[in-house]
């Protein structure tokens, strides 16, 4: 249920994504399957009885809460942060203590993950997450679901505090968390401004240069810079232009990967993404609107402002139906294989010491093939 | 707007509460302008043009949510802040720029009460707050002001970077305001497990010791210990049976300001606290209720059940009214008198070298009067 499953679309020769070897697949099972390990000791970091003894039943609330949202997913950006840390190294720090804490730091970025989606499925209305109903629809919790996603939060410093606290790395780690949080509510915040919070969106606004910097604040800098940079810090990097190179790099693949979900969202089945596509209905600024609306005559305008952004089922399929009379999907499967090259080629020219092998390991495992993703 | 305004209630005699001389409610009004000249510079501080120059729309909408939600309070924990590194801290050490770094942790604090009073407003179904429509509902905003609660929970952290980095007390107060955040969070959640989540509420559970923890989590440690804590922490203070007495007065005087602002939602007037009650209508675990239980007569507890948590005028009305025949009200009075006064010796019993008289003053200020509270 955790892999991501293959979706075949137009015009992807998979033949150009030929890398990185196929037995990179294996580790990541492998390191899935680690990092569950660290799981059980994760909980009970955090519902230590012994730290809040006068209100069990919080405790096992927060229980409940942690299993439900945070385990379940593809867990990416663990998986980036063991990776990248293993490969950033040196050999004689990668112990087993230290491959644990890289792991625990991995949780940290699952608990961010699982906190903005608990929040975003309550603004967006969405029904599924990862196969199985929203939080916030699971037992009529409702709104109340905001304080749990509020809790995962904070867990995320709960955790660096015990574990990281004594390391040169501390501050680092939290203002990374911080900042990264603070810069995806502000991507939260223009892709709301953008669908006029949640009324009619206006769609001159849906520009290439604004659904751009959507992406690179909402999806970008949670799901790939802070990962590896988290990493980085860990693994005793200090050099600033290293951190910037790998800042630029991973913006560009956060950019393809936010892509890719948009694409997803229309054309991803409920079983490979896990959830029923929104973006439509809600009127998001997603990259097909964007692309759509670059090629389309003042008519079919027309018909996306009558269209987009009504939950109407009618409507929703009108606008799918003007998609595919524009070909977005054909222009899809086109500009996933020529960022992938891009990136490729971008990737070999990172002077600083950064090991290319992480970054196009990590290309491969985010970008190459259409999955699920969470 | 912003000050206290007296009402006045059975039982209570002024009298017994001279012992911090008037003069102070003088120095709180020029406290609170000398915060209200920084605030500006803190909204400079956060919404800095340079900083995040290609999303201008997300800086131009940070300001208003800044400057709707954060400065229109009774600044009550800002100004604990001041009050305490004033009375804290060296003579020597209580410079202009001290001052100033004191208020803008002040205002810290300030940002904190506002994202904590902008997710309550959503969950509990508020319509009113410090006078004025609830962020939520102002401009048909709805859920995605949840969004715009997170940054301004992230803003606390840009302010301590910005200003405390280079201080010794920086991480104590990273970790203070996170660790304070979550005990805040669990505490809500206590609270919103014991009214079913919005649900019909489970009056059984409606216990003292429960309201006591409730109240402990979800008022003290972020209104009365985090205030006077970060003060502590700014003003050099190390030695952990300073930190241990202070934290153990301030929950008391928590307890008791907790319990004013039970008794204000049912009988302050909008003018007096800002913002309509919504307690009984929303089942909420107050101290009014779990003190009506304790004496209601098998008959009386019935009708509880059947009205208490429910929105409907008549069946509020007719809790109200089975207060007063139990003498709530009364009783309330009573109990504030006691409170103080126990608090007062306590706080005449502390010897570890902290100011009584700081104390004192805070007690007098933030549990004297029934007043406006936010």
């Amino acid at each position: 249920m955790d892999q991501p499953r293959g979706v075949s679309f137009n015009n992807a020769d998979a033949r150009t994504y030929s890398v990185v070897p196929n037995t990179s697949f294996i580790s990541i099972k492998d390191e899935s399957r680690e990092l569950m390990a660290v799981w059980p000791d994760i909980v009970r970091d955090l519902t230590d009885a012994g730290r809040h003894l006068d209100i069990p039943d919080v405790t096992k609330w927060l229980m409940k809460v942690l299993q439900y949202n945070v385990p379940c997913g593809g867990k990416n950006r663990a998986l980036t942060v063991v990776e990248a840390y293993k490969s950033l190294s040196p050999p004689n720090q990668i112990t087993e203590e230290n491959l644990r804490l890289t792991r625990i730091l991995g949780w940290c970025t699952e608990l961010l993950q699982a906190f903005l989606l608990m929040v975003d499925d309550i603004q967006d209305h969405s029904e599924m997450r990862r196969n199985q109903p929203c939080w916030y629809l699971y037992n009529d919790i409702g709104l109340t679901a905001i304080n749990d996603a509020l809790m995962l939060e904070m867990c995320i410093y709960q955790l660096l505090k015990k574990h990281f606290k004594t390391k040169e790395c501390y501050v680092n780690l939290l203002e990374q968390f911080l900042s990264v949080s603070l810069k995806t509510e502000m991507g939260q915040c223009l892709d709301l401004l953008s669908t006029n919070f949640g009324k009619k969106p206006n769609l001159d606004l849906f520009t290439m240069d604004r659904y751009n910097s959507i992406v690179k604040y909402k999806t970008g800098y949670y799901t790939f810079v802070l990962p590896a940079t988290a990493a980085m810090s860990f693994a005793g990097i200090t050099d600033p232009e290293m951190y910037r190179q790998a800042k630029t790099i991973l913006l560009e693949m956060g950019h393809l990967f936010q892509v890719k979900d948009d694409y997803l969202d229309c054309y991803g089945s409920i079983e490979d993404i896990g959830k029923t596509g929104t973006d439509i209905a809600e009127g998001k600024c997603s990259w097909l609107i964007v692309v759509a609306l670059q090629r389309a005559t003042p008519e079919q305008k027309k018909i996306f402002e009558e269209c987009y952004g009504q939950s109407d089922v009618e409507k929703v399929n009108r606008v799918k139906q003007l998609y595919q009379e524009l070909g977005i999907s054909n222009t899809y499967a086109i500009y996933e294989e020529e960022t992938y090259n891009l990136l490729h080629t971008h990737i070999q020219q990172i002077s600083r010491g950064l090991p290319h092998d992480l970054f196009l390991k990590l290309l491969n495992r985010t970008c190459r093939k259409i999955g699920r993703k969470d």
